[in-house]
């Protein structure tokens, strides 16, 4: 069980006067954490580029440029339209764009922001270097290498330099360097994987500029993939690390004061002795396990089990507590993935120094073209 | 295995013109399935009251109206608030209303609709009726009954009774008669718990008008309840059925050919001979498993599986498929759960006559307050 003393606990609720569920962000622990990471990365010599997923919302993107990453990651174009609306001008997909309307999309991208992409065959990289040529722009692109994660990515590091070779012939577009997600705990793998592929593109006389990892869970050993000493530009994608969630708690990325996300949910119903229902259920939540048995930590009652979620209640087994919720009580929960809880909602609340400020909009909610 | 046979698929793909991943609603279908509910339901003298969480739409709540439904049922005041704006009159809120803010929605709410509200506890609707009293507005209340659904509800018929005496003491609020939520396939025992709840209640002297049960895998079983023999009026609330999905061809409440929502996908990658990656992932599915060990099935590869979701990415193993699919194309997928898909989404395409004619907006969209 994990240290679950939580310093801004106490106030959260007893200030609260909104509505349950609700997503409240502590904005003092998201700055704590964007500058501890920022720090971080920057004590190695490795660029920052987070990934916008977890947050999706501009005022975030921008401060994470301000605190000095050199530009955002999307998973889809319509998450870097928002960004790109809203001035961010360095953007990386980091996701194969297949077919002519997302194409177009990207063109129209890319004559407002310089915009990156991962590919990882030749059919896809030759279609947006058509398209760059026939709309006269020019993108970056990067090799997306499946370094063990087993989602996109070539195989093997000489596929890598193959396919490097190939896009260094076609016109409009540039080959920027290699993108992966890595596998978790697997740094040296990864290493090893990212070290043969450059050495494998510099055998056929192709140069890597950027080498381009992601992934919260292994951040803070980032440096263990000796990158830079490499003669490459060593860049990095986290994205949940802003705001973290149990699972970052789980793998030690930061504890439950880290957590910036939270829900609050009021207990509805005790319909028996061992059992209290919440008004948040998986339309909240998400129904993202992660390797968990239950669907989040509940602050003010450790010893809960949120067992169970129905779309809008969630069934807490609350037998293993002394003291039990009761009816109208609001409790403070983190979830399991805050990735998947902020895509369900239109915005957050936001506390500061403990008192409720404002709220901030999930501009890119729900953009998953 | 199911029968995959679809007579509608080979238009949606040919078809489709828009981006990938969609939600492509065939209206048809919807309006084929909502007119063989509406009818089995009036063939056995039972009211219709459909659960908009489904559809989360102004157009088919109206349509269910048309179509007969006495009223709708929402799950959240915002999906309320919704409906009553488009000017549907009757509507049970079936989920308990806890705290002050709440109250006061419920309030104007029942201002400019008839409003009913599930309660399983006396200090849930000691609340509701103060307040109804102060606003001078009434309101109808069901006393919520846990027939083994184990979610809200009181525990035994007589606590429903006594439960419903203590409501008809209360000012300003009308005692309608009993909500559950009944567990999939316990149809005797849900019947013989009701039973036993309506002779409680006569025998302290109070009447249920009104039996309402819910859920789509049971519904064409519900006249085995006998309710309205019993006197009382016998409504139902199902949700999924329109759209149906793959838990409900599953539990055979219609074919693949019933399924009316459907997910269209573009393969991104195919990393290796038995992996396609497809641009859907939790962020279009849900992490709704449903008790299957995957996320959906591909009607053009019914030997894949969709093992894996990231955030937008789709896992796919081809490794069953003789013929595999290729980079581009558009993948038709019936998914495990309709109302978890809707409600990430904020509208659907449609279809009609196998030609693409519309779009119809998510209206009630995460409204989970």
């Amino acid at each position: 069980m994990h240290n679950l003393k939580d310093s801004h606990l106490e106030s959260y609720v007893a200030k609260f006067n909104g509505e349950t569920p609700s997503l409240v962000l502590d904005v003092d622990v998201v700055e704590k954490n964007l500058i501890r990471a920022q720090a971080y990365m920057a004590s190695h010599g490795i660029q920052m580029r987070p990934h916008i997923k977890t947050h999706k919302s501009i005022i975030f993107a921008k401060r994470q440029i301000e605190l000095g990453a050199v530009g955002i990651t999307c998973q889809k174009l319509g998450e870097a339209e928002v960004m790109a609306d809203a001035g961010i001008s360095d953007i990386l997909v980091s996701f194969p764009i297949v077919g002519s309307l997302k194409i177009a999309r990207l063109m129209a991208l890319a004559r407002r922001a310089y915009m990156s992409v991962a590919v990882d065959s030749e059919e896809v990289a030759a279609a947006i270097s058509k398209a760059a040529h026939e709309h006269k722009v020019d993108l970056s692109l990067l090799v997306e290498c499946d370094t063990g994660g087993e989602r996109c990515g070539v195989q093997s590091p000489d596929a890598a330099a193959q396919l490097a070779l190939k896009i260094t012939k076609m016109p409009s577009v540039l080959f920027k360097g290699i993108m992966t997600y890595p596998p978790k705990g697997q740094v040296q793998n990864t290493a090893a994987f990212l070290s043969q592929a450059i050495s494998a593109m510099r055998a056929l006389g192709v140069e890597p500029k950027v080498i381009s990892v992601g992934g919260t869970p292994d951040m803070y050993r980032a440096h263990e993939l000796r990158l830079t000493e490499q003669g490459v530009i060593h860049e990095h994608r986290p994205g949940t690390y802003l705001f973290s969630d149990r699972y970052m708690v789980h793998h030690n990325v930061g504890g439950i004061n880290e957590c910036a996300l939270r829900i609050l949910a009021t207990v509805v119903s005790r319909p028996t002795s061992n059992r209290a229902m919440i008004d948040a259920g998986s339309k909240t939540f998400s129904s993202d396990l992660m390797g968990f048995s239950d669907y989040g930590i509940i602050l003010e009652y450790p010893d809960a089990r949120i067992e169970k979620l129905s779309e809008e209640h969630g069934h807490v087994d609350v037998s293993a507590c002394n003291k039990k919720p009761i009816i109208g009580e609001i409790l403070t929960i983190i979830p399991n993935h805050a990735c998947a809880v902020t895509n369900l909602s239109d915005r957050f609340l936001t506390t500061s120094s403990g008192n409720f400020s404002n709220s901030i909009n999930v501009d890119a909610r729900g953009k998953v073209t």
